[in-house]
């Protein structure tokens, strides 16, 4: 059935023969395997350019700040799935990250389309200026109903541990910085618009240092699915050692409450 | 529902407060992001180890040796899947992961058993001793029905062009090779259990080399999970840019044939 | 770590102890096993009700009508990844179902939306008043950049035969008709809103005698959903019989055009 | 890339033209929809043949039983998917499928293929000859350190009650009972065998009764999968009324033990 318009595939990715196989215009055998860091090759494979020193800085600093974070729910179910699934890795980690959503993980995204927007309004502005539109942009957020992505977190109530670390990181490899003041100055504004003080949390600080380096705006959600599958497979690992998955579910029921109808021949 | 005898979970990887986070024994915000590279910290994730040099470079060497080979069936699959679902990134990868399976990218663990097996039975020979322990394993897998899995590519008749360049990589870096030594014994004596001169492909040379740096054998398959994830995200990013989803699929039943029954009313 | 509020798990769907389960108020294996179709307790299990004779027609004629429609992308991704992962059938169902989202089944679900929008300002109107209000909701859609869901197929140009076959059987089983004649008037609207006839198709017509049966809102995409996997069993089933997954994804590129960067070396 | 030797895709399941969409040579428009129920069109969709009157019986039953047993690992797996990924139905329940696994549900095949080979041996002998047969084969199974699948069950610790509910099913729709026969035999066996008195649960019950119906051994396990799906569609359209996917991971998780290395810096 054809669908669309387009009928003939094209891809700027990788093409192969039989010796050898060229990835975005690199010999793989002698040009990268052995010579290039695998963070740097994720880099060279989403963009089809190779990472300056403060992109594989930043890069490698949000990948290491979301892969693990413990048994969080997406965890807990890929878990689960390696219990009941133990010959089928591959569909735990898949269960895993399907549980990189709206809510949870993909933040990331989210948040980066709102500094995006301020980045495009703001111009090049500071300071109160640069607030200034932040607020404007959060209140037509608030207005359409949306929520703001980032910020506030469970479990860290003052700014998650993990903004500051990634800030670091981004100042000192040099890397642009203008997001990350967009991030702050979003915080700066959040209590006035939302009446909450709510803090950054690790999904806004990685689109504000990831922006920072040119990191494709879409494939911003990327990053913590490839950091998380990192994690995933520790968990994994451990699960085939000692399994948890079921200890886990016994748990989560053990105040379940059954508040449907009853039977009636009870 | 209690399933098995375990109730109370236990995990020795990752424990936070509302201040820090503490993953195999360090502290990620100060310890660990901005300090490591995401290939180590995917190591000292799934082994509780810090990397050695050698295993830097080896793990770094194979996750970028699998992470991408064009649009192979796993990559068409994800990318058919953000056509239909292009609002789920998460969907897409965990579609294109589900295709890691025995057949593909699985071979790297049961390549590392194999291996394995002959390394616990060789104790420690060499060349001809060495073939012949490992022409006896793999008549006992022949007998017992089983494939020998890692040898031979469908577009890669000689050896595989990946194979040569981890090996070196491993050799450079000072790693074990008493793995490779193993790989190449089963390449040498398949013409004699087999009737064919299969080569060694990536996903035995995978194991092969990660199994001299001491990664685990059962944790083995993750390493071209992970690598993989990688790969899809490049092509999911090209595919939101420009899709192809639906042209492949278009392609790959424009030679369809139908040979059920036809309609009785026709 | 606590997300949310709620921390004690509530459910009405089911409980059970050593000898019996309830499912919905109802013992399973004395009132249910034996005693009511599969349809049915789907019906029963989303909603909490049994199914009235006309709502058991609908959902069936829904189910059968969207199961199966030959070898559309998600069929594709489906069977290529058990290709290659033959020994987790489930991996190969959840990739198939991956693929129903926006663009491919999830359109049975916004294409509800859009007639429940219509049928809340139509408040009962009919004829000229109905076409009205729908022309408005169309317009409102059009001026917010969003797509009207559920009209027009690649394949179906006229209106997509299983529409009037699943209108005949709700008009036969006496189910309430207001959602067919709002998606009607849509369909006779869409010239003058969008300048094409684009005809409804089976994700329109799906909604249309779904919500006439009072199926809920909310749940309307479970059931294409669950009728594909219905579809996707069967193709595994082939596919375990006569594997033609790697014949899909050979066909699907052999017109790929690499249009990436040239090697610098060649 | 060309893997295997077939080139060509061909599928006797269904073929379409811009008029009609034909399904193992019927009509769908004309002579399925509307005329035939779910349970019957997935019988045709598998087979290629119209259920009897006792397959239909049969196969509604199992499909009954299975769907639903609360809030079991794969519900709690896709119901915390949906809580962290509200956009992606279709994401949750492949979450959900991905944990019908050689542990949980998977066993309805893996009893089908011990009672098939049972058949074999048995050639239709009966009482105590057949005892004979699936206590030697039962021996063999647990020779070659093999489970016995389908027997035992954590909370029904006397016979599952789907069981019974299942068998009398069959009996009364005048299916051929000799799986059920096999499957009590081997019941009786099991003291002996492995001294467990373990009973039948209901994946043993779900193949002794389809292989009675002529249901193909390799599409058994779709039958939970199928089952399962519509349970967790009911489960999912709670979750989006009254979402307890967090709270059963905060739950899961407060008896939790980190038992891995302290901080150094404490």
């Amino acid at each position: 059935m054809k669908i669309g318009k387009e009928t003939v595939p094209r891809s700027a990715i990788c093409t192969s023969d039989e010796h050898s196989i060229t990835v975005r215009g690199m010999d793989l055998c002698s040009e990268l395997i052995g010579r290039i860091s695998f963070t740097d090759y994720f880099h060279l494979l989403v963009t089809g350019r190779r990472a300056t020193p403060a992109a594989t800085a930043v890069l490698d600093a949000t990948l290491v700040a979301i892969a693990e974070h413990g048994l969080v729910p997406s965890v807990q179910a890929s878990r689960m799935t390696l219990a009941a699934a133990p010959d089928a890795l591959q569909g735990a980690v898949a269960a895993g990250i399907l549980g990189c959503g709206s809510v949870i993980l993909g933040a990331s995204e989210t948040a980066g389309r709102l500094f995006d927007e301020i980045d495009q309004r703001a111009a090049g502005a500071r300071g109160a200026a640069l607030d200034e539109v932040a607020l404007a942009v959060v209140a037509e957020y608030r207005a359409a109903g949306r929520q703001i992505p980032g910020y506030g977190h469970p479990l860290h109530k003052a700014r998650d541990p993990r903004v500051d670390a990634l800030f670091r990181v981004a100042q000192a490899a040099g890397a642009d910085l203008r997001f990350v003041h967009i991030a702050e100055a979003v915080e700066r504004v959040l209590p006035q618009a939302v009446g909450k003080a709510l803090k950054l949390n690790v999904s806004a600080a990685i689109p504000a240092v990831l922006l920072g380096i040119g990191f494709p705006l879409q494939a911003l959600k990327g990053v913590p699915i490839l950091a998380r599958t990192a994690g995933l497979i520790a968990h994994l690992n451990e699960e085939l050692e000692r399994s948890i998955g079921f200890a886990l579910s016994y748990q989560a029921t053990r105040e379940l409450q059954y508040d449907g109808p009853a039977r009636a021949t009870d």
